[in-house]
């Protein structure tokens, strides 16, 4: 008999989020789950790791075939822990979410959720960020856990290339509204921040960052962002390598 | 008259550090310095956001065409609060770092110095991180004082291409010792960690993080860890679309 698949789960809205237990119901009936998440929210903690205090693991609830754990630190934190402390052997995939909020487009960069998958394919483990539209506590998830189920299934069965996560999005509509699945490219976009400009009772100045986000190219219909404005359920294939190839060829013409 | 360049000056070490200071004194006779820098050390920060309380600042100096302010904040925070509020106007150049310690290869995902940079091409401003190889507060900066003088007047000069930054590291060596500048790849490698696991004086367990970095292409010569390791200086162009195009066509075959 084959080995049962040992799956990791991870999120940056923390162990108690209704989009975590949401991926862990989605994902269990595929294998083994060891799910390792931040002890509370950790929401734009991108790639964070926790280098000035140390760390500290709490078991939540163990029962068959499921563990569950808090850390104190951040979704990269609790990846890193998991790999190489807490679970009994390298998982076979990473999935990290289901994040209660887009991270469509460059959104990307400040994610924790999706910090968590680039983390899993940098140690080269399949690995997917699931995130919804809809930011609510209280979302519906019948969408996200239909789709994170199947997307999770076919990354078990046909693998991902070295080095390559995907990042998922969910469209915040209901099930029969889904127009379906579309494998996209980042949208180029930025957030424009527009601090909220405020003045505590001592008198001083602070600022809440806030703002909206920019669609650079809003009709591109490869984009992620087209697809989930058409209730599309978006997957970006996300690589670990930077590098612009095309300006190295640029700048060696600078003579340095 | 042509006016002044307005350089952006950021870190993620914070502004007391010598690698923050290094980079000022290497700019400033490039135009006029606003140096926005967290309040304190800011390592491992990625391209995390404060979402959860205000940001404060603070003005540290202002002098003839230098004013340095930090920030309760990442090093993102810091560009965005500096476009978007404590700036004149819109920077002509971000520079970030001098950081201490490297930033070569995947480290740069958990870069605060990268991120900054990263943000800055988010928002169409040329970019360039530079860390310098010797981590001690104390350390030497004439290699990276010249160079960064160089490297910054060169993008000033040439510009970059849209949504590209660069990311500079210096070796540890002395100016003779500097074999020249090389423009490369990210290196394919990453951090095998190594969790030391110790007890607290009420027998609770903790972990800190620690780990070494492992290659993957150690001879690959047009890798930013084989110019480094060489005594050269690296500089590897980096794009803020993470989309791997490659695994588009891949996973449009799985037949969703």
């Amino acid at each position: 008999m084959e080995e049962q698949k040992l799956i990791l789960v991870t999120n940056d809205d923390g162990y108690q989020a209704k989009g975590f237990n949401s991926l862990i119901e989605a994902v269990r009936p595929l294998g083994k789950v060891f799910a390792v998440a931040p002890f509370d929210a950790q929401s734009g903690m991108s790639h964070a790791i926790t280098v000035k205090h140390p760390l500290r693991t709490i078991k939540i609830k163990e029962e068959e075939n499921l563990s569950i754990f808090a850390v104190h630190g951040t979704p990269v934190d609790c990846v890193k822990l998991a790999i190489n402390v807490l679970l009994p052997r390298r998982p076979d995939i990473i999935v990290s979410g289901i994040n209660h909020g887009s991270y469509s487009s460059t959104s990307i960069l400040y994610s924790g959720t999706m910090g968590a998958a680039l983390e899993g394919s940098v140690n080269m483990i399949p690995s997917i960020g699931f995130s919804h539209l809809n930011f609510d506590h209280e979302a519906n998830f019948e969408v996200p856990i239909k789709y994170s189920h199947l997307i999770t299934e076919k990354v078990i069965q046909n693998g991902l290339p070295k080095n390559i996560c995907l990042n998922v999005n969910f469209p915040d509509v209901t099930l029969d509204k889904i127009s379906g699945i579309r494998v996209c490219r980042q949208t180029m976009g930025y957030w424009r921040e527009e601090f909220d400009k405020r003045m505590d009772p001592v008198g001083k100045e602070y600022y809440w960052l806030t703002g909206f986000y920019y669609n650079h190219e809003p009709d591109a219909q490869d984009t992620d962002e087209w697809a989930l404005k058409n209730n599309y359920i978006s997957i970006v294939p996300v690589h670990t390598d930077f590098t612009s190839y095309e300006t190295i060829k640029i700048i060696n013409k600078w003579g340095f």
